[in-house]
This record gives structure tokens, C-alpha cells and sequence, in this order.
């Protein structure tokens, strides 16, 4: 008997674990969705500039095009402070889940702040935005036995994750169709419990769910909302309470789901909603349960920061502003991108290896970072490149990117459409 | 039609989902397994001494006897500085997925800090150790159709939860059983894909599996192993690389899981492995692709968290002497606790309410900390306090607790075994 990792030698007997684990690889790889991550290193008070490490670990300096720290809170100074002096006061992590030892003052004031910013009376944080959906859906089905789950066709793989892990009736309707939605509601028995559950800001398209006509439907049906508002929190609403704030639509909206991690800089998830819903969560589901709290130190800085963003409107205006003008320079020069009402701005190209390909020129030869977008995130043929301008997007690194767009969309004979 | 959230007013259209909810906790409640967080605040560099904030506030000095912070690493300066001078470079938050511009050179280093701590050539990082066994498990049936898990009976939430999702073939088998495990192995057809998922130290039983006869019994059967080393990665092993590294059994398992939220002091969660493995779960896990990466700070103050550890094996030393001296101390009173292996002191309540107001008592008259270990935790009928000594809990806290301990002992008029 040899005395070894499966892997340590190849093992004659079948099944031949090794050529399996290759051969998921080598789908992966055919298929042209391959993903070398790039290792960089961001410069705190420089962002978007940043380090790119190369293979050889030679350094280019680069402006990174593609991050979802949409408002640069994540270099802060009040907010980096926050960080530091909750490290200081209490260490690093918290050594526990948040019922061993793991809730803190930290955890507490950033729940009740996050609850404030809905007008909800409750807020549970989580590890992540994608545990939070993954949890609070998954346990929705153990709380209202025959749930039937309505789920947009676009929403995120986390949504998709806890509904198909809360095991229970699933419907998917047309992506932000709500006449779609209307038949599927109808089907069902009026005294079946019914959840919604859909995204305000579609992060890969660029668009807004008619969240009003969404709760009107969930009215007359009788149906719970859940909205996923990450890529809005922060960036809509007078207080950055999300487009529900921006439409006066909170109060209609049963469970908001939002992250710590993208206009709030930090990392985390969350849920706010009724106090009885976040009890019923907090006290039932398993990704909630049985984890380590977020260390007291991003508790501290999320709190600052959702603070700040909360009274500096102005940081909002900048960012779209930023999105705008890069939208209509795309224009100008007959970019297939998709024209949004969002400050995301999805550049198509339609093809993995190619959109794979045209990324590596742009940054390796003008130092722009923008990540190809490939399946599994986007649909097969839908391939593109996601620009996320933000209000530290100078106008001088515009006009980098658009030379350096210009000069790749010509090698690759790619398409223009008609230019007004 | 009213235009508010079905939680803002009671509405009279069935079904009420706010009964519904409230049924949910009051059965939890009834159950005498509410938990209600301790509030507490970490006093960094007088650990495991902190704060406990009352529900009106009010401050209470406490000693904390419950925290997976088993090494004190959560305060340790050089981690500290670690975690703030990366914050100082590369600001909070990463900004994006490991996929997009969330990979940085500190993650990078990280993983391979953690490959080489368990002698495999990758390791992959996720956001929590909770993630890391879902995310990994969940995928495996994807790479192998077919596949039969076995899984001891006593595994972690999170592994339940991923080999749950992964919706193939399960086998539970008797805690720590090998026969069992064979008889459920010989079962299988030789040329099935098996996997076999197990932990090496048990948390809540304090007990350490036969890791050995299992790698034996894998190699006979054609099985890949699978094990949690969480409570024992930093604490076990000349560099800290578990029981695996203790026992000289790395190379014969095939993936390593580990968590960088207890013994290391920080939060996030690992595999370590052949890189084929790494590459597949790598390129197919959504809760490793779909989710934002831990901070670069995170990922710093983990490495050098890995690192210090690696080359301090008298910190080691001390957690366990400080280990055996407080179960010494619980034998001679004749405490009925789980006398076993490990640095966990479980000390058996087996009723819920009454688990819950000893460690109220505990806390409150005492400023004792020991969390109630409750169902869903442990199974109904097992409640205990589970006690986690480290090197920083001096002979005089230990003085504290005996007193505690035998006035609410007497108290509630609890057994005490024969003592020696």
C-alpha cells in the first residue's frame, strides 16, 4: 500500500481522481473562460492607480478601470482611521461567531446604523453580501413552509445559490418584466406564501428593476419583496440608502439586502428589514450561525463609512457625473457599451477569447486594468468589458483609456455602431 | 391598496407572514435556545479581558473563557502592525472579486504561505472557513458525477451544508467510527468516485479523529480525503500545520481545509492541495468566484500571523499546559468535563435553561465569560459551557473561575463526579 496523497503519485487504480480534476480544468480552459487573476497592489491616496505584478513579479503601474470600490471609500482617510483605531482598541479579529464571543460594541452600532439608513428597525451583518443572500434565502423556506420563490432570470449567482438551496417551489420570471411576473403570481394559490426576490441595480447590465410595479404586484398578491441593493447602496438615495431611498420605496419593501464591500469600501453583507424577520434569520440560518463575526475593525470602518455617505450627497453627484461623461465620449466614438441609467458602463465584445485578449493589450500596453467579463458571470456570447468610472476617474485617465480603446478596437476590427 | 412593506402594518390577507415569523422564534424560544449575543468589547493587549456592555449599557469588566482566539493572536503587535501598515499601502477593502482587480500581491502571498505550512504545491482562500468547506464540498460533485461522499456524523455545520449542496451520493458514518466507515466504504463500488470528509479536532467534543486508519482505509478503497483542521491549524504540529503535520500525515491527506479566524487571530478561510485540485474548485465554486475578496490588510495580517507561528512553537507549549492545568483543576473537583486531547474543556451542562442562566450567573455576579453551547450547536440534551484557555489566562483567572464555578455549582445543586 503506498502510503500518499491521492495526488502525491498518480495512482494506477481507476477512478483516476487526478484526470478528472484536469479534465474540469481543461473545460474550463477550452471554452476560453480560463481566469488568471491579476495580482496587484492598490496605492492608498493614488486610487485608481495601482501596481500590476507580472509573472516575473516585474511592477507596471496601472489605473484600475474595473473595481467595485465605486466611491474610493476604501482609501478614506476617516475611514482607514476607523480601521486602525479599532485594531488598536480591540485587536483583529473577533475570535468567535456572533454567539461565542463574536458581537461586539463594533457589530451592534453597525447593525442599528444599517437599519436606520433603510427605515427598517432591524439589521443582521453577515461575512458577505453573497452569504447574506445565500443564508436569508435558503432560510426563508424553513420559516414559511410552501414558500413559492419568484426570482428574476439575471439575478445574482447568490440569489441563485440560496434559492436553490432553500429547496422549496422556484419561478423564474423575465428579467424585470413585470407582466411576466404577473402570470407567474397569478398561477399560484393567493394563500401560498409568496417571496419576490430581485435586484435594484443589475451589476452586469446596467439597469433598474421597476421596483414600484414590483411591489404594487406584491401588493395585490399578497407576495414578500427582497431586494438585493449592492451595487446601489451608497450611490443612490439622498442619505446613500439605495435607488428604494432614491424612489421613496423603502417602507414597500419587505427584507433590503445590501454589502459592506463595493461603495462602502470594507467587506460584509447584510439584511435590513422588520425586527421579527432579522430575528427569525439571525436565529435559523446556518451561514449565519456558524461563522466568525467580522473582525471589530471592519465592523468600525463600514460603520464610518456608510456614515460619511450618508451626509456627503455631493460624492453621489460626482459619480455619476464621472459615469456620464464616459458614457458620452463611448457614444462619440460608436462603442457598442450598453447605455444604462446606472454609473456602470459594460463595453460588449460578444466573445471570450477575444474580450480575454483586447484586456491583456490594454494593460499591457497602456496600463489600463479592465477585466474581461466571461462566463459563468455574464451569459456565453455576452462577453465584455465593465467599466466602473468613479469620482476619482480624472479626466486625464479618460482620455488615457480612450486612446488606448481606440487603438485596440482598431487592431481588432472591432464594430462601431453609427455615430449621432 | 395600501402601499407599504407587509411588516409595516398588520395586514389581514392570509397568510400573515409576520405570524409566521414570530412562530418561527417563539419555537426557538419555547426550545430555551434564543440566543442573545453578549455585547462585549476586547481590550487589545490585556486579553482575554474585555468589556461586557449591558443592555442599558452599563460597562462590566469580564474575563473571556470562550474565544476561538485561542493563541491571542487577535492582539499580538506584530499582526497589528501587519494589518495597519497594509491599510496604510493599499486602503480597506479590495474592491472587487479574487476575478476582478480583488487579487492582490498579499493574497497571493498568503496562499502561498499556507501551501507550504501543509506541504502541497497550492492553496486557495475564501472569505471564511464556513465558506471554504460549502464552497469546496458543494463543488466536488461537479468534477466527479457520481461521487459518494462519507461524512462523520459529527461534522461542522458548514461541511453538512456544502455535501448538502452538492447533491450526490452521502453516507454518514459513526463518529470517528473505522469500521463503520469500512463497512459503508466496502459498500460502494471500488470504481465510484468516493471522498471522504472529516475533521481532525472536534470543537465541541474536544476528541481528535483516527486520521491514520481513515488515509489507510482511503488507500484501500481508492477514496480522496477531505479534512477540517480548523480548531487545530496554528495549535498543532512543530509549524502549526495542524494534527496532520503533528502526525506526519500531510502528505496522505488529500485536501486540507483551515481557517485564519482562530489560532491566527484574523478572519478568512483555506484549502491547501495539489494545484489541479486548487485550479478546478478555483475556476468552479460560486461562493468562491461570486464574492468579494478578504481585504488586503486581512490577507497581511493572516501571513504574518502564519508566519510568526510557524517559527514560535513555545506558544504552543503553553496553550496546552495551560489546557491540562485547568482540566487538572476541573478533576479535582470532580467537574463532569470532557476529559480529552485537545485545548478544549467542555464542561456538561445537558439542559438548556439551566446551561443558559449558569453562564448568566457567571457573568453577572462573576464577570465570567462562557457562552452557553446550545442546540443547534451540540445535540439537544448535551448543553455545556465550553471552556478554550489560552496562554494568556493567568493562574489568577484560573483562580477567578474555580471560585465561580463551585459557588454556582452548589448553587444549582449540580453533580460532581467521584473525585480521584
Amino acid at each position: 500500500m503506498t502510503h500518499t496523497s491521492k495526488f502525491q503519485t498518480q495512482k494506477s487504480q481507476s477512478p483516476s481522481y487526478r484526470d478528472k480534476f484536469r479534465a474540469a480544468v481543461d473545460t474550463v480552459r477550452r471554452e476560453g473562460r480560463y481566469r488568471i487573476f491579476r495580482d496587484i497592489r492598490r496605492k492608498k491616496g493614488a486610487f485608481p492607480r495601482a501596481t500590476w505584478f507580472k509573472d516575473d513579479l516585474a511592477e507596471q503601474d496601472i489605473t484600475v478601470w474595473c473595481s467595485n470600490d465605486y466611491l474610493g471609500m476604501g482609501q478614506n482617510d476617516c475611514v482607514v482611521e476607523a480601521v486602525k483605531s479599532a485594531v488598536d482598541a480591540a485587536g483583529t479579529g473577533s475570535g468567535g461567531t456572533r454567539n461565542i464571543s463574536g458581537t461586539t460594541r463594533y457589530h451592534v452600532q453597525l447593525e442599528e446604523e444599517l437599519a436606520d439608513l433603510h427605515g427598517k428597525n432591524a439589521a443582521l451583518v453577515f461575512t458577505s453580501g453573497y452569504v447574506a443572500n445565500e443564508a436569508a434565502l435558503s432560510t426563508m423556506s424553513k420559516i414559511l413552509p410552501g414558500l413559492h420563490i419568484l426570482s428574476d432570470e439575471m439575478n445574482h449567482a447568490s440569489m441563485i445559490s440560496g434559492i436553490r438551496n432553500a429547496r422549496t417551489h422556484k419561478h423564474i420570471f423575465a428579467h424585470n418584466d413585470v407582466a411576466d411576473l404577473e402570470a407567474k403570481l397569478k398561477a399560484i394559490p393567493l394563500d401560498a406564501p409568496k417571496l419576490i426576490a430581485f435586484e435594484s441595480v443589475y451589476s452586469m447590465d446596467a439597469d433598474i428593476a421597476p421596483i414600484e410595479e414590483i411591489c404594487d404586484l406584491a401588493d395585490k398578491y399578497n407576495a414578500l419583496t427582497y431586494i438585493d441593493e449592492v451595487h446601489a447602496v451608497g450611490m443612490y438615495g439622498p442619505r446613500g440608502g439605495g435607488v428604494c431611498e432614491q424612489r421613496g420605496l423603502m417602507d414597500r419593501v419587505d427584507i433590503i439586502q445590501g454589502t459592506l464591500a463595493k461603495a462602502y469600501g470594507m467587506i460584509g453583507g447584510y439584511i435590513a428589514a422588520d425586527r421579527v424577520v432579522v430575528d427569525a434569520i439571525r436565529s435559523l440560518a446556518s451561514g449565519f450561525i456558524f461563522t466568525t463575526s467580522i473582525p471589530p475593525s471592519t465592523a468600525a470602518g463600514a460603520l464610518r463609512s456608510v456614515r460619511i455617505l450618508k451626509i456627503t450627497p455631493e460624492v453621489r453627484t460626482q459619480h455619476q457625473t464621472q459615469s456620464n461623461a464616459l458614457k458620452a465620449r463611448f457614444r462619440a466614438e460608436g462603442y457598442p457599451f450598453i447605455d444604462g441609467d446606472t454609473h456602470i458602463v459594460p463595453l460588449m465584445i460578444g466573445d471570450p477569447v477575444k474580450c480575454q485578449e483586447i484586456s491583456d493589450r490594454l494593460i499591457e500596453d497602456h496600463g489600463i486594468y479592465a477585466q474581461p467579463i466571461n462566463y459563468p458571470t455574464v451569459p456565453r456570447g455576452t462577453e465584455r468589458l465593465r467599466f466602473t468610472p468613479s469620482p476619482f476617474h480624472t479626466e486625464e485617465m479618460m482620455d488615457e483609456l480612450m486612446e488606448a480603446l481606440a487603438q485596440v478596437w482598431d487592431a481588432y476590427e472591432l464594430p462601431r455602431e453609427n455615430v449621432a
